[in-house]
Protein backbone atom coordinates (compact mmCIF):
# COMPACT_ATOMS: atom_id res chain seq x y z
CA UNK A 1 0.00 0.00 0.00
CA UNK A 2 3.07 2.63 0.59
CA UNK A 3 4.21 1.40 -2.45
CA UNK A 4 0.81 2.64 -4.41
CA UNK A 5 0.84 5.46 -2.37
CA UNK A 6 3.84 6.67 -3.39
CA UNK A 7 3.61 5.70 -6.75
CA UNK A 8 -0.26 7.83 -6.71
CA UNK A 9 1.85 10.48 -5.18
CA UNK A 10 4.74 10.68 -7.86
CA UNK A 11 1.55 10.45 -10.49
CA UNK A 12 3.08 7.50 -12.13
CA UNK A 13 0.27 5.19 -11.19
CA UNK A 14 -1.70 2.66 -14.14
CA UNK A 15 -4.39 5.45 -13.77
CA UNK A 16 -2.33 8.34 -14.19
CA UNK A 17 -4.09 11.20 -15.97
CA UNK A 18 -7.65 9.10 -15.89
CA UNK A 19 -10.74 10.67 -14.22
CA UNK A 20 -13.04 8.37 -12.55
CA UNK A 21 -16.59 8.65 -11.15
CA UNK A 22 -17.44 6.27 -7.87
CA UNK A 23 -20.79 6.11 -6.17
CA UNK A 24 -20.83 4.85 -2.83
CA UNK A 25 -23.02 4.33 0.23
CA UNK A 26 -27.28 4.10 0.25
CA UNK A 27 -29.55 6.53 -0.39
CA UNK A 28 -32.40 7.84 1.88
CA UNK A 29 -35.70 8.55 0.62
CA UNK A 30 -38.02 11.04 3.23
CA UNK A 31 -41.11 9.77 3.76
CA UNK A 32 -42.11 13.11 5.69
CA UNK A 33 -39.51 15.11 7.95
CA UNK A 34 -38.62 12.38 10.43
CA UNK A 35 -39.45 9.33 8.79
CA UNK A 36 -37.28 7.88 5.34
CA UNK A 37 -36.48 4.52 3.85
CA UNK A 38 -33.06 3.38 4.23
CA UNK A 39 -30.97 0.24 2.55
CA UNK A 40 -28.12 -1.50 4.75
CA UNK A 41 -25.19 -0.31 2.18
CA UNK A 42 -22.31 0.74 4.62
CA UNK A 43 -20.86 2.09 1.67
CA UNK A 44 -17.47 0.10 2.58
CA UNK A 45 -17.20 -1.52 -0.22
CA UNK A 46 -17.26 1.67 -2.19
CA UNK A 47 -14.93 3.53 -0.22
CA UNK A 48 -12.24 0.56 -0.59
CA UNK A 49 -12.80 0.85 -4.29
CA UNK A 50 -12.26 4.58 -3.94
CA UNK A 51 -8.99 4.17 -2.41
CA UNK A 52 -7.64 1.43 -4.35
CA UNK A 53 -8.40 3.98 -8.02
CA UNK A 54 -6.85 6.43 -5.99
CA UNK A 55 -3.34 4.26 -4.92
CA UNK A 56 -3.49 3.48 -8.57
CA UNK A 57 -2.93 7.14 -9.72
CA UNK A 58 -6.91 7.96 -10.63
CA UNK A 59 -8.22 11.45 -9.82
CA UNK A 60 -11.45 10.10 -8.33
CA UNK A 61 -15.49 12.02 -7.57
CA UNK A 62 -16.65 9.83 -4.65
CA UNK A 63 -20.51 10.47 -4.76
CA UNK A 64 -21.63 9.06 -1.88
CA UNK A 65 -24.84 8.68 0.18
CA UNK A 66 -25.23 8.66 4.09
CA UNK A 67 -22.95 5.49 4.33
CA UNK A 68 -21.18 3.98 7.83
CA UNK A 69 -18.16 4.36 6.69
CA UNK A 70 -16.00 7.07 6.37
CA UNK A 71 -14.81 8.53 2.80
CA UNK A 72 -11.19 7.85 1.93
CA UNK A 73 -9.05 10.86 1.75
CA UNK A 74 -7.74 12.40 -1.39
CA UNK A 75 -10.87 12.05 -3.46
CA UNK A 76 -13.17 14.47 -4.08
CA UNK A 77 -16.14 13.68 -2.02
CA UNK A 78 -19.40 14.81 -2.88
CA UNK A 79 -22.48 14.03 -0.24
CA UNK A 80 -25.73 13.69 -0.84
CA UNK A 81 -29.26 11.84 0.67
CA UNK A 82 -31.34 11.17 -1.87
CA UNK A 83 -31.10 9.33 -5.73
CA UNK A 84 -32.16 12.48 -7.21
CA UNK A 85 -29.42 14.42 -5.51
CA UNK A 86 -26.89 11.26 -6.60
CA UNK A 87 -28.23 11.70 -9.89
CA UNK A 88 -27.75 15.45 -10.10
CA UNK A 89 -24.21 15.30 -8.40
CA UNK A 90 -23.54 12.37 -11.16
CA UNK A 91 -24.32 14.26 -14.06
CA UNK A 92 -22.34 17.37 -12.64
CA UNK A 93 -19.08 14.83 -12.52
CA UNK A 94 -19.21 13.91 -15.65
CA UNK A 95 -17.17 13.14 -18.10
CA UNK A 96 -15.49 10.64 -16.69
CA UNK A 97 -13.18 7.93 -18.22
CA UNK A 98 -14.31 5.73 -15.97
CA UNK A 99 -18.00 5.51 -14.08
CA UNK A 100 -18.23 2.85 -11.07
CA UNK A 101 -22.00 2.55 -9.59
CA UNK A 102 -21.40 1.11 -6.11
CA UNK A 103 -24.26 2.88 -4.19
CA UNK A 104 -27.18 1.18 -3.20
CA UNK A 105 -29.52 3.68 -4.97
CA UNK A 106 -33.43 3.36 -4.08
CA UNK A 107 -35.38 2.46 -7.06
CA UNK A 108 -38.31 4.47 -6.26
CA UNK A 109 -38.95 7.96 -3.88
CA UNK A 110 -42.07 8.27 -1.89
CA UNK A 111 -43.99 10.82 -4.75
CA UNK A 112 -46.41 11.79 -1.45
CA UNK A 113 -42.86 13.05 0.72
CA UNK A 114 -44.99 15.07 2.84
CA UNK A 115 -43.57 18.39 4.87
CA UNK A 116 -45.30 17.82 7.83
CA UNK A 117 -45.05 14.28 9.93
CA UNK A 118 -47.87 11.83 8.78
CA UNK A 119 -50.86 11.11 10.79
CA UNK A 120 -52.33 7.96 10.99
CA UNK A 121 -55.30 8.30 8.71
CA UNK A 122 -58.79 6.86 10.19
CA UNK A 123 -57.91 2.93 9.73
CA UNK A 124 -54.53 3.58 11.20
CA UNK A 125 -52.81 2.86 8.25
CA UNK A 126 -50.54 5.44 6.01
CA UNK A 127 -51.44 5.46 2.12
CA UNK A 128 -47.78 5.48 0.56
CA UNK A 129 -47.09 6.67 -2.97
CA UNK A 130 -44.14 5.61 -5.14
CA UNK A 131 -42.50 6.88 -7.73
CA UNK A 132 -39.36 5.58 -9.59
CA UNK A 133 -36.11 7.63 -9.35
CA UNK A 134 -33.56 8.13 -11.86
CA UNK A 135 -31.95 5.18 -12.81
CA UNK A 136 -28.42 6.44 -12.93
CA UNK A 137 -26.20 3.27 -14.25
CA UNK A 138 -28.99 2.73 -16.91
CA UNK A 139 -28.78 6.59 -17.87
CA UNK A 140 -24.89 6.59 -18.18
CA UNK A 141 -24.34 3.22 -19.89
CA UNK A 142 -26.68 4.89 -22.65
CA UNK A 143 -25.28 8.03 -23.29
CA UNK A 144 -24.06 8.82 -27.38
CA UNK A 145 -22.35 11.69 -26.56
CA UNK A 146 -19.20 11.03 -23.94
CA UNK A 147 -20.30 8.16 -22.20
CA UNK A 148 -17.17 6.89 -19.88
CA UNK A 149 -15.26 4.52 -21.60
CA UNK A 150 -16.05 1.77 -19.17
CA UNK A 151 -18.97 1.68 -16.90
CA UNK A 152 -19.07 -0.70 -14.27
CA UNK A 153 -22.69 -1.58 -12.18
CA UNK A 154 -23.23 -3.39 -9.14
CA UNK A 155 -25.69 -5.78 -8.24
CA UNK A 156 -26.65 -6.86 -4.65
CA UNK A 157 -29.07 -10.11 -4.88
CA UNK A 158 -30.39 -12.34 -2.53
CA UNK A 159 -30.72 -15.62 -5.00
CA UNK A 160 -30.02 -16.81 -8.18
CA UNK A 161 -27.03 -14.03 -8.75
CA UNK A 162 -25.39 -15.08 -11.68
CA UNK A 163 -28.51 -15.24 -13.94
CA UNK A 164 -30.13 -12.29 -12.14
CA UNK A 165 -26.40 -10.03 -12.37
CA UNK A 166 -26.17 -11.32 -16.04
CA UNK A 167 -29.86 -10.35 -17.25
CA UNK A 168 -29.32 -6.61 -15.34
CA UNK A 169 -25.62 -6.19 -17.20
CA UNK A 170 -27.59 -6.35 -20.59
CA UNK A 171 -30.65 -4.22 -19.11
CA UNK A 172 -28.56 -1.52 -17.95
CA UNK A 173 -26.36 -1.20 -20.75
CA UNK A 174 -22.98 -1.77 -18.27
CA UNK A 175 -19.79 -2.91 -19.28
CA UNK A 176 -19.34 -4.93 -16.53
CA UNK A 177 -21.59 -6.16 -13.34
CA UNK A 178 -19.88 -6.69 -9.91
CA UNK A 179 -22.59 -8.87 -8.40
CA UNK A 180 -22.86 -10.30 -4.81
CA UNK A 181 -25.20 -11.89 -2.61
CA UNK A 182 -26.17 -10.14 0.40
CA UNK A 183 -28.44 -12.64 1.85
CA UNK A 184 -28.69 -12.49 5.45
CA UNK A 185 -26.60 -15.32 6.40
CA UNK A 186 -23.98 -14.39 4.03
CA UNK A 187 -23.18 -11.63 6.84
CA UNK A 188 -21.31 -9.58 3.55
CA UNK A 189 -24.22 -5.98 3.72
CA UNK A 190 -22.29 -4.33 6.40
CA UNK A 191 -19.80 -7.16 6.83
CA UNK A 192 -15.96 -6.52 6.08
CA UNK A 193 -15.62 -9.13 3.19
CA UNK A 194 -16.84 -9.96 0.27
CA UNK A 195 -17.65 -12.77 -2.57
CA UNK A 196 -18.62 -11.24 -5.82
CA UNK A 197 -19.32 -12.71 -9.55
CA UNK A 198 -17.41 -10.05 -12.47
CA UNK A 199 -19.96 -10.36 -15.35
CA UNK A 200 -18.71 -9.46 -18.65
CA UNK A 201 -19.66 -10.17 -22.26
CA UNK A 202 -16.96 -12.62 -21.68
CA UNK A 203 -19.00 -14.20 -19.14
CA UNK A 204 -18.97 -14.80 -14.78
CA UNK A 205 -16.15 -15.07 -13.49
CA UNK A 206 -16.64 -15.97 -9.41
CA UNK A 207 -13.77 -14.55 -7.31
CA UNK A 208 -12.92 -16.27 -3.65
CA UNK A 209 -14.65 -14.84 -0.44
CA UNK A 210 -11.91 -12.17 0.22
CA UNK A 211 -11.93 -8.67 2.14
CA UNK A 212 -13.45 -6.18 0.85
CA UNK A 213 -9.83 -4.05 0.18
CA UNK A 214 -8.68 -6.56 -1.04
CA UNK A 215 -11.76 -6.55 -4.00
CA UNK A 216 -11.20 -3.34 -4.64
CA UNK A 217 -7.24 -3.96 -5.21
CA UNK A 218 -8.21 -6.37 -7.54
CA UNK A 219 -11.39 -4.08 -9.64
CA UNK A 220 -9.05 -1.24 -9.60
CA UNK A 221 -6.13 -3.38 -11.19
CA UNK A 222 -8.74 -4.88 -13.61
CA UNK A 223 -9.90 -1.40 -14.29
CA UNK A 224 -6.63 -0.30 -15.21
CA UNK A 225 -5.22 -3.48 -16.99
CA UNK A 226 -9.13 -2.77 -19.20
CA UNK A 227 -8.03 1.12 -19.89
CA UNK A 228 -4.25 0.84 -20.54
CA UNK A 229 -4.49 -2.46 -21.98
CA UNK B 1 -22.69 15.49 38.13
CA UNK B 2 -19.86 13.96 40.21
CA UNK B 3 -21.87 14.45 43.18
CA UNK B 4 -25.33 12.81 41.63
CA UNK B 5 -22.94 9.80 40.26
CA UNK B 6 -21.11 9.23 43.82
CA UNK B 7 -25.10 9.66 45.25
CA UNK B 8 -25.62 6.85 43.12
CA UNK B 9 -22.90 4.69 43.61
CA UNK B 10 -23.82 5.24 47.50
CA UNK B 11 -27.27 4.45 46.64
CA UNK B 12 -28.79 7.25 48.70
CA UNK B 13 -30.33 9.34 45.35
CA UNK B 14 -34.11 10.16 45.40
CA UNK B 15 -34.66 7.08 43.13
CA UNK B 16 -32.38 4.28 45.20
CA UNK B 17 -34.19 0.83 45.01
CA UNK B 18 -36.59 2.44 41.89
CA UNK B 19 -36.80 0.13 38.44
CA UNK B 20 -37.25 2.71 35.83
CA UNK B 21 -37.44 1.56 31.82
CA UNK B 22 -36.65 4.00 29.58
CA UNK B 23 -37.10 3.14 25.41
CA UNK B 24 -34.91 5.27 23.63
CA UNK B 25 -33.84 5.72 19.49
CA UNK B 26 -35.74 4.87 16.51
CA UNK B 27 -37.03 1.67 14.99
CA UNK B 28 -36.19 -0.20 11.89
CA UNK B 29 -38.53 -1.90 10.08
CA UNK B 30 -37.36 -4.03 7.53
CA UNK B 31 -39.38 -3.90 3.81
CA UNK B 32 -36.91 -7.00 2.17
CA UNK B 33 -33.36 -7.97 3.54
CA UNK B 34 -32.08 -4.66 2.12
CA UNK B 35 -34.30 -1.55 2.64
CA UNK B 36 -35.70 -1.00 5.36
CA UNK B 37 -38.11 2.26 7.00
CA UNK B 38 -36.17 4.52 9.70
CA UNK B 39 -36.36 7.64 10.80
CA UNK B 40 -34.18 10.69 12.47
CA UNK B 41 -34.96 9.87 16.35
CA UNK B 42 -30.55 10.00 17.27
CA UNK B 43 -31.87 8.35 20.77
CA UNK B 44 -29.65 11.14 22.28
CA UNK B 45 -32.83 12.78 24.62
CA UNK B 46 -33.29 9.01 26.02
CA UNK B 47 -29.60 8.40 26.77
CA UNK B 48 -29.56 11.41 28.13
CA UNK B 49 -32.48 10.51 30.36
CA UNK B 50 -31.29 7.31 31.00
CA UNK B 51 -28.24 8.24 32.60
CA UNK B 52 -29.79 11.11 34.72
CA UNK B 53 -32.31 8.54 36.29
CA UNK B 54 -29.29 6.00 36.75
CA UNK B 55 -27.36 9.57 38.52
CA UNK B 56 -30.20 9.84 41.05
CA UNK B 57 -29.94 6.32 41.82
CA UNK B 58 -32.52 4.55 39.88
CA UNK B 59 -32.04 1.01 38.05
CA UNK B 60 -32.67 1.10 34.73
CA UNK B 61 -33.77 -0.65 32.16
CA UNK B 62 -32.65 1.12 28.75
CA UNK B 63 -34.22 -0.49 25.56
CA UNK B 64 -32.86 1.08 22.43
CA UNK B 65 -33.84 0.88 18.91
CA UNK B 66 -30.45 1.27 16.93
CA UNK B 67 -29.32 4.98 17.99
CA UNK B 68 -26.49 7.12 17.01
CA UNK B 69 -25.74 8.29 20.04
CA UNK B 70 -23.62 4.93 22.23
CA UNK B 71 -25.85 3.85 25.40
CA UNK B 72 -25.03 5.03 28.68
CA UNK B 73 -22.79 3.36 31.19
CA UNK B 74 -24.56 1.50 34.13
CA UNK B 75 -27.90 0.35 32.75
CA UNK B 76 -29.19 -2.47 31.69
CA UNK B 77 -29.36 -2.10 27.60
CA UNK B 78 -31.70 -4.26 26.06
CA UNK B 79 -30.90 -3.56 21.81
CA UNK B 80 -33.58 -4.37 19.82
CA UNK B 81 -34.59 -3.19 15.87
CA UNK B 82 -38.39 -3.09 14.79
CA UNK B 83 -41.36 -1.67 17.06
CA UNK B 84 -42.63 -5.53 17.75
CA UNK B 85 -38.90 -6.26 19.30
CA UNK B 86 -39.53 -3.16 21.26
CA UNK B 87 -42.50 -4.19 22.80
CA UNK B 88 -41.46 -7.61 23.62
CA UNK B 89 -38.46 -6.17 25.35
CA UNK B 90 -40.63 -4.13 27.30
CA UNK B 91 -43.00 -6.54 28.27
CA UNK B 92 -39.89 -8.83 29.44
CA UNK B 93 -39.01 -5.50 31.54
CA UNK B 94 -41.68 -5.05 33.64
CA UNK B 95 -42.92 -4.37 36.15
CA UNK B 96 -41.01 -0.97 36.79
CA UNK B 97 -42.03 2.27 39.15
CA UNK B 98 -41.94 4.36 36.18
CA UNK B 99 -42.32 3.51 32.13
CA UNK B 100 -40.38 6.88 30.38
CA UNK B 101 -41.08 6.05 26.55
CA UNK B 102 -38.77 8.09 24.80
CA UNK B 103 -38.36 6.16 21.52
CA UNK B 104 -39.49 7.00 17.87
CA UNK B 105 -41.56 3.49 17.23
CA UNK B 106 -42.67 3.43 13.83
CA UNK B 107 -46.78 3.06 14.24
CA UNK B 108 -46.98 0.86 11.25
CA UNK B 109 -44.56 -1.92 9.46
CA UNK B 110 -44.30 -3.44 6.37
CA UNK B 111 -46.90 -6.43 6.20
CA UNK B 112 -45.98 -7.84 3.00
CA UNK B 113 -41.55 -7.53 4.32
CA UNK B 114 -40.41 -10.30 1.88
CA UNK B 115 -37.18 -12.34 2.58
CA UNK B 116 -35.73 -11.74 -0.99
CA UNK B 117 -34.92 -8.34 -2.48
CA UNK B 118 -37.92 -6.98 -3.86
CA UNK B 119 -37.80 -6.59 -7.83
CA UNK B 120 -39.68 -4.05 -9.80
CA UNK B 121 -42.87 -4.93 -10.40
CA UNK B 122 -44.27 -4.93 -14.15
CA UNK B 123 -45.14 -1.09 -13.97
CA UNK B 124 -42.14 -0.25 -12.01
CA UNK B 125 -43.43 0.70 -8.41
CA UNK B 126 -43.61 -1.34 -5.49
CA UNK B 127 -46.84 -2.42 -3.52
CA UNK B 128 -46.13 -1.87 0.27
CA UNK B 129 -49.04 -3.15 2.43
CA UNK B 130 -48.73 -1.67 6.25
CA UNK B 131 -50.13 -3.13 9.34
CA UNK B 132 -50.53 -1.12 12.63
CA UNK B 133 -47.37 -1.77 15.00
CA UNK B 134 -48.33 -2.63 18.79
CA UNK B 135 -49.29 0.83 20.76
CA UNK B 136 -46.21 -0.13 23.27
CA UNK B 137 -47.48 3.54 25.76
CA UNK B 138 -50.81 2.94 25.19
CA UNK B 139 -51.09 -0.88 26.08
CA UNK B 140 -48.89 0.03 29.10
CA UNK B 141 -50.45 3.22 30.20
CA UNK B 142 -53.60 1.18 29.83
CA UNK B 143 -52.74 -1.82 31.77
CA UNK B 144 -55.16 -2.77 34.78
CA UNK B 145 -52.48 -4.58 36.98
CA UNK B 146 -48.88 -4.03 37.10
CA UNK B 147 -49.38 -0.58 35.47
CA UNK B 148 -46.35 1.50 36.21
CA UNK B 149 -46.56 4.43 38.78
CA UNK B 150 -45.85 6.77 36.30
CA UNK B 151 -46.21 6.87 32.91
CA UNK B 152 -43.82 9.23 30.45
CA UNK B 153 -44.64 9.59 26.49
CA UNK B 154 -42.69 11.23 23.96
CA UNK B 155 -44.46 13.55 20.95
CA UNK B 156 -42.55 14.41 18.33
CA UNK B 157 -44.54 16.94 16.55
CA UNK B 158 -44.26 19.20 13.64
CA UNK B 159 -46.92 22.00 13.98
CA UNK B 160 -49.74 22.57 16.36
CA UNK B 161 -47.31 21.36 19.21
CA UNK B 162 -49.01 21.65 22.19
CA UNK B 163 -52.84 20.75 21.04
CA UNK B 164 -51.41 18.04 19.16
CA UNK B 165 -49.31 16.21 22.29
CA UNK B 166 -52.47 17.30 24.57
CA UNK B 167 -54.82 15.20 22.14
CA UNK B 168 -51.92 12.27 22.96
CA UNK B 169 -51.99 12.52 26.01
CA UNK B 170 -55.48 11.22 26.69
CA UNK B 171 -55.63 9.12 23.61
CA UNK B 172 -52.87 7.02 25.09
CA UNK B 173 -53.75 7.50 28.45
CA UNK B 174 -50.65 8.32 29.79
CA UNK B 175 -49.43 10.57 32.60
CA UNK B 176 -46.96 13.01 30.98
CA UNK B 177 -46.38 13.70 27.51
CA UNK B 178 -42.60 15.44 26.75
CA UNK B 179 -43.65 17.17 23.54
CA UNK B 180 -41.33 18.90 21.12
CA UNK B 181 -41.35 20.78 17.89
CA UNK B 182 -39.58 18.32 15.35
CA UNK B 183 -39.63 20.28 12.08
CA UNK B 184 -36.32 20.67 10.27
CA UNK B 185 -36.20 24.46 11.34
CA UNK B 186 -35.87 24.23 14.86
CA UNK B 187 -32.61 21.88 14.66
CA UNK B 188 -33.78 19.62 17.16
CA UNK B 189 -33.98 15.90 15.85
CA UNK B 190 -30.21 14.90 15.72
CA UNK B 191 -29.38 18.07 17.22
CA UNK B 192 -27.62 18.91 20.87
CA UNK B 193 -30.62 21.00 22.52
CA UNK B 194 -34.18 20.34 23.05
CA UNK B 195 -37.45 22.95 23.57
CA UNK B 196 -39.65 20.67 24.94
CA UNK B 197 -43.63 20.90 26.78
CA UNK B 198 -44.68 19.18 29.56
CA UNK B 199 -47.70 18.05 29.53
CA UNK B 200 -49.80 16.58 32.10
CA UNK B 201 -53.21 16.84 34.02
CA UNK B 202 -52.35 20.32 35.04
CA UNK B 203 -52.01 22.00 31.22
CA UNK B 204 -49.10 22.37 29.73
CA UNK B 205 -45.86 23.86 30.63
CA UNK B 206 -43.24 25.27 28.47
CA UNK B 207 -39.41 24.76 29.13
CA UNK B 208 -36.84 26.67 27.40
CA UNK B 209 -34.95 25.50 24.96
CA UNK B 210 -31.72 24.21 26.17
CA UNK B 211 -29.01 21.43 26.14
CA UNK B 212 -30.67 17.71 25.75
CA UNK B 213 -28.77 16.58 28.90
CA UNK B 214 -30.15 19.65 31.04
CA UNK B 215 -33.70 18.63 29.76
CA UNK B 216 -32.74 15.22 31.04
CA UNK B 217 -31.62 15.96 34.55
CA UNK B 218 -34.96 18.82 35.17
CA UNK B 219 -37.16 15.87 33.93
CA UNK B 220 -35.20 12.66 36.32
CA UNK B 221 -35.49 15.93 38.81
CA UNK B 222 -39.48 15.97 38.11
CA UNK B 223 -39.61 11.99 38.28
CA UNK B 224 -38.20 12.03 41.36
CA UNK B 225 -40.71 14.57 42.87
CA UNK B 226 -43.23 12.98 41.96
CA UNK B 227 -42.44 9.32 43.23
CA UNK B 228 -40.93 10.67 46.15
CA UNK B 229 -43.63 13.63 46.78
Amino acid sequence: EIVAAIGAALKDGPLNGKRILVTSGPTHEPIDPVRYIANRSSGAQGAALAAALRDLGAEVVFVTGPADVPPPSGVDVVPVQSAQQMSDAVEAALPVDVGVFAAAVADWRVASASDKKLKKSRDGLPTLAFAENPDILKRVSHMTQGRPGLVVGFAAETDDVINHATAKRLRKGCDWIVANDVSPATGIMGGSENAVVLISEDGAEEWPRMGKTQVARQLADRIAAALVG
